[in-house]
């Protein structure tokens, strides 16, 4: 089924306890498309500024599936930019810097090509955006968002609007209990699938999710990860494992959301192995499908 | 199998957002004694002084398969006394004060009818006389300890050794770290499981834990608890839960372990429902076997 990602693009620069990288491919629509792109085709939506490098996308364009018939070049615009560092527990991190640039702009249009898309993931931006784009892409059949603690503190209205307009919510557990005021984080799960059409998914970093639908609660724990060298993206290829899968299998009961986000938690403890992309362009579908086959394994009981 | 626990016995004093109690049943050696007696016998060893109560441990002793044997009631001495106040988000708490009475003396002996108990648990309490209780329990084949945070920092290398003659470890994500300068908890779990003889659990709270066994991590969620009234036990319940299943199954695989620790998890999300050792009281080992088959649905893919 057709996936298609809204979200940033951004120049990133990551210092970690095990090195660093400058100027490097990042974004969550970036995160996102790579993710999902290793179960599902993928139309891709978002603008960079004239001084994006050329073929500073070209991991996304190699991968063969992923539609960049959604990218804007915008002259005259700067493209986003993110400087972060990780402390020795890389479970913190300190923003050293964020250049907003184009994202503080109008956002991009949806082509006529991708209108029809079925399956839609909105990265976390503006509310009020994400209402927009939500409306050139009215024959979805399941939208979901994504969105963080300073629309829920700044935008609070807006982002309730947005949502009782969505199937799905992706978020952390803080913005969860941001949202409902609650320190339950079942009880704020709870209350926040009563603000969308289906479900929602609570993300606990090392912790692992939590899926809430049908007013039930499925747990999920985290991949063991011994070796976290970047975990910049990860929420994001979460999202993109999660949403990729949806859209392979074109189903969603709460059996197949609680799998894909097995396949999203799998996808993300991949990615955050190393800086930027790096660990996507060495591995394919059939990696996933190994580490999910030895999640499954160490989690029956 | 026979399954000896030593540990606290309390009398507990507890404020929590949804009440208090005052003067209630508690300690360590008490939740997990309950938590077990689900599973397996249990043979109890503990001091209370002579302030305890009549009566006091009549909930154990109703239970009709905790054998109060090594039960001590010290002449002269007084009971532990612990109160505990708990904030709006209940994960957080202070400790108001804490008398250590009888903790602070001598330990108490192993009834000789007890020398012969094949699992045993050694709840948290100084490295050295944990080392004292093992040394008369020498027949035992599966010795499992807790300890804490003080003892790591202050007794170091007598906790090393301690662990050096035990089969397995319980402890927190937290002191896990701290025992071994590690702030990932795969690498730090890993690093303390070949301190061991077997395995090392490593407990979460509402995140779940993880087992160390073999070289490899199972991780295992936790049950999403809607209604937690007072946390207080629930550790040493996880534990009772965990060691009254495998004394029951009298099987030490990694496959019986991961299920072990999810029945401790259950246990565990029972207890929590309301203060002291209430919530037990209500229940049969029919209802830890309805909400572990839940579990196990909600956590299957």
């Amino acid at each position: 089924m057709s996936l298609l990602v809204t979200g940033s693009i951004g120049i990133d620069t990551v210092e970690a306890p095990s090195g660093m990288v400058e100027d490097a491919l990042g974004g969550s629509s970036v995160y996102f498309a790579y993710a999902a792109s290793f179960f599902s085709p993928v139309r891709f939506v978002g603008v960079v500024g004239e001084d994006c490098p050329q073929d500073f996308l070209k991991p996304l364009a190699d991968r063969g599936n992923i539609d960049l018939a959604g990218l804007e070049v915008r002259k005259g615009s700067k493209t986003f930019r993110w400087h972060g560092k990780y402390h020795d527990d890389v479970n913190q991190r300190d923003t050293v810097s964020v250049e907003l640039n184009v994202l503080g702009e109008v956002g991009p249009s949806i082509p006529p090509q991708f209108r029809d898309s079925k399956y839609v993931f909105l990265a976390n931006t503006h509310p009020d955006l994400q209402i927009e784009l939500l409306a050139q892409l009215e024959g979805a059949s399941l939208v979901v968002a994504d969105t963080m603690d300073i629309w829920i503190g700044t935008e609070r209205e807006m982002l309730i609007d947005l949502l009782s307009r969505i199937d799905g919510l992706v978020l952390n557990d803080s913005e969860a209990m941001q949202l409902t005021g609650k320190s339950n984080i079942v009880q704020a799960g709870l209350e926040c699938s009563t603000m969308v059409r289906r479900f929602v998914v609570v993300k606990k970093g090392e912790h692992g999710s939590l899926l809430f639908v049908n007013g039930k609660v499925y747990p999920l724990p985290g991949y063991p990860t011994e070796k976290v060298v970047d975990p910049t993206g990860a929420g994001d290829s979460f999202a993109g494992g999660m949403m990729g899968y949806l859209a392979e299998q074109d189903i969603i009961d709460a059996e197949t959301l609680y799998r894909a986000i097995a396949y999203g938690t799998v996808v993300a403890s991949i990615e955050l192995e190393d800086f930027s992309l790096n660990r996507f362009t060495e591995i394919d579908r059939s990696d996933i499908d190994a580490r999910f086959a030895e999640f499954k394994e160490l989690t029956t009981f």
